[in-house]
Order: C-alpha cells, then structure tokens, then sequence
C-alpha cells in the first residue's frame, strides 16, 4: 500500500478543514467501505500510482466535497484543480493519463468487450443491494436473484480472470461485491451458508485466486468488517465509517 | 441520410431472415423508436459512416438478435465477426474506430467532463420514464421530477451546446430525450402544455438550436409519430415498430 497515503485515514465530517492539495498531487475522495470507488481504489493499487486519500461522510457530507461533486458520491479524483467522478470514468480517466500502466486493451474491440462485461455482470451488485434494501425479512427473491446472478457471472468466467489470463478492468469492476457478498453468510436470518457455494466451481477458484492478486490483497477488508459496516449502514442507518481503524 | 442504408426498413420479426453481412460492412442493430439506439444513430449521423441498418422487434425477439447479444438490447454494432453493444460504449468504440471523425475529445479530462456529463443529465431520463410508467393517473410526482432534471439540465448548458460550441457526445446521449418528451404535451390528461416551456431560455433555445444540425435533421423524427408510438408501446403494450413508414 505504500502508494497510498491515508487510506485508512480518519473519515471527515462537515466542518472539518480540507486539507491543501499540492501542485502535481494527485487525490482521491474515498468512503472506506463503498464498493464504488473500491473499484478506483484497486484500479490504483494495480497501476501503483501515488495518491492520497481524503476519506469522506457520505451521510453527512463535508461543503467542500458537495462543491466539488454536486452528485456527492465517491470515487472521486482531484489533481492540479481537476476533479473527475464516477467509477468507471474516473478508471478510464486514469488510463489516459497514465498510459504506461494501462489496464484497458489498447484494441478499440478488446476494450469495448471489457466493458460490456462490466454491464453484463451488474446483475451481480443488484442482487447484492437487494439483500441490503430488504425488509420485510423474506429472502426468497434476493436469493432467486443472487442464483440467477451467479449462473450469469459463473457463464462469462472463461479464463482465469474477465480480464482475461490477468485482472482487468472487468475485474476491478465487479470486484468489490464479490469481497463484500460473503458478508450475508454472517447473518442467520438470510440462511444462506456459503457464497459463492459449490454449484459455482469457477467462481468459487475464481474468488480464491483474486484474493491472492497483491494489487487486491493490499486494499481488501475482511468479510467480518464488511458485515459490521453494512449492519451499521443498512439496519442501524447510523454508517461507522471508522471501524477497524 | 446518403450514409444510412435502411435506417426505415421494415422491423424485422422472429422467423424473418438475417440478410448476410458482407466483410467490411458495418451494421446497425436498431429499433426506430428506442432512444439509446437512436443514441449511435446521431452518432453515425455526425460521423458520416456508412452502415446499414437492421430494425428489430425488441418485444418479440429474432433467434439471430438474442445469439448476437444476450441483453437483447439496441443498439448494436456487427462487422467483420465484432459485435459491441451499449449506447456509450458503441459510440466511443466508433470513436476509436474511427479517430478521424472523432467526437469525443482527444484531452483526457475533456473526455472524462463529456462522459460525466451524461451521468448529470440522467435525470432527464429518469423523468420522461416516469411519465411512461405511469400507472395511477396522477402525474404531480412525474412534474416535479421534470421540473427538478430541467432546472438541473438549464443550469448544466454553458455554452451553445453540451459539447461546447459544436455538438458533442453528451448531446447525443441526451438528444434522444430532447426529441421525445414534448410528446406528454400531446396527451391532455398530463396537464404540461408545453416543454420544455418559458421558465427555461437556454433549454429551449438549445432544442431549437439542435433541431437545426444537419446531424439531428437528418434522424429526427416529428413529435406527433412518437407519441404515437409512445401510446401503442407504454398503454396499449403493442409497439407499432413500423409506424411512419
């Protein structure tokens, strides 16, 4: 991680002061736990570009941030007095000015199918948000959701990765569910025991061998961390931002 | 139109026949009346490419549609054995093939603002479907969300157009909105007589300004026809593909 400065720095809150940015600094606006600007934090981990982080209240959100990003959502990047937003944007964005460490193909079909398989596999982080936006307690149709989502994901894992023999932009795409997912395994009400579970042999070596990825290895939380942050977010409404710093 | 081959033939059904695509041909997967495909129409438009176009029922769809995309969604790009599709990603994959008549931005920040862009203006979208999924009647929560993505689109257009002083990639993403929503003025029980109305100057003075560009001229389609599609897909749940023609 020695790339990154503060990424499990304190999160700010309205009326904290904004640190200055530097000329020739590059930053990145962070919520620790938000499966969107983890897919920025692990494209970064994969390029090894030096950023520091600014981790941000997205409940209650800092001026300074709402000024720079009228949507008020993260990933977000700021350098020289440029701020770009949305994760796969700012993924793209990060590419272009840094050519040498590309993630995406540099084959204008090659790069197309990346990412058309990011929207291909987005069934994958709504069947996770309808676990999360439940409430009524009955599972079944999250559950039905996830089956047909992992069906889809195990039938597009043709290779070791979506990136293809490496990680790749599809991967650092739909990555952050699937480090997050196991996390309702923790919660007996949902009584699901295992994720991905054995129906889905490719997924299941597939998640094992992204975990060895050093780039992912940097940056991952543990599933218990997860679940703690997400019980705080979804059930009490009151997010820890700050747990297990 | 000279560069479009077919863009109003016949909507081809299940069980018609895919003519043979010849090498080199490029080919468009299109529905005449959906506005993500009519996204890469523009495109096409601005760009002069030749292609030729194949309309397909999207509500019943062709064996040979779903094998070549299993979203089932326009629009789509064929040639040579490549198929990409998604609005956005067609439309940069054609800027890439064909950098000469590029439309997105060679700076990488400029590209970064066009596509965030487009992410800002979303609420447009957002509105008019709410308009068609209307089920109860009451249109008050629809009108607001309209005001609310007007306002938010007027205070967005800072220069003649959303690509600045020429057309650019975030007017053809929105365009396709632009053009339709002024079919709710047709139905007297929404009550919006007119869109999107003096309370926005720049906004109108941008749909004139749009409807004026030989790219837009050339694939736009009068108000009237729209609403007459919007009422046989969304009320009468049997999409008139080949109205107009």
């Amino acid at each position: 991680m020695a790339n990154f400065e503060g990424l499990n720095s304190i999160t700010l809150n309205p009326g904290d002061e904004l640190p200055p940015l530097a000329a020739g600094r590059m930053r990145l606006y962070n919520m620790r736990f938000c499966p969107f600007a983890n897919r920025s934090v692990l494209y970064i981990s994969k390029k090894k570009l030096p950023v520091e982080v600014i981790n941000v209240n997205l409940k209650e959100k800092p001026d300074w941030f709402v000024q720079r990003n009228p949507l008020g959502k993260v990933p977000m990047i700021e350098h020289d007095g440029k701020v770009v937003f949305e994760s796969l944007i700012v993924n793209e964005y990060l590419d272009e000015l840094f050519p040498e460490t590309a993630i995406l193909p540099t084959d204008p079909f090659e790069r197309a199918q990346q990412k058309i398989l990011v929207e291909r596999l987005s069934s994958i982080q709504a069947a996770f948000f309808a676990f999360m936006m439940n409430k009524d307690g009955d599972y079944t149709q999250a559950i039905e959701s996830m089956e047909k989502a992992l069906a889809n994901a195990e039938s597009l894992l043709v290779d070791d990765f979506y990136g293809g023999k490496t990680t790749g932009y599809a991967d650092f795409a739909v990555w952050p569910i699937f480090e997050r997912f196991p996390a309702i395994t923790l919660n007996p009400k949902i009584g699901v025991k295992e994720f991905p579970g054995a129906k889905y042999p490719k997924l299941s070596a597939y998640i094992e061998r992204m975990k060895q990825q050093p780039e992912v290895k940097a940056v991952m939380k543990p599933v218990e961390l997860h679940e703690k942050f997400l019980k705080s977010a979804w059930i009490e409404k009151n997010p820890d931002y700050n747990l297990g710093i």
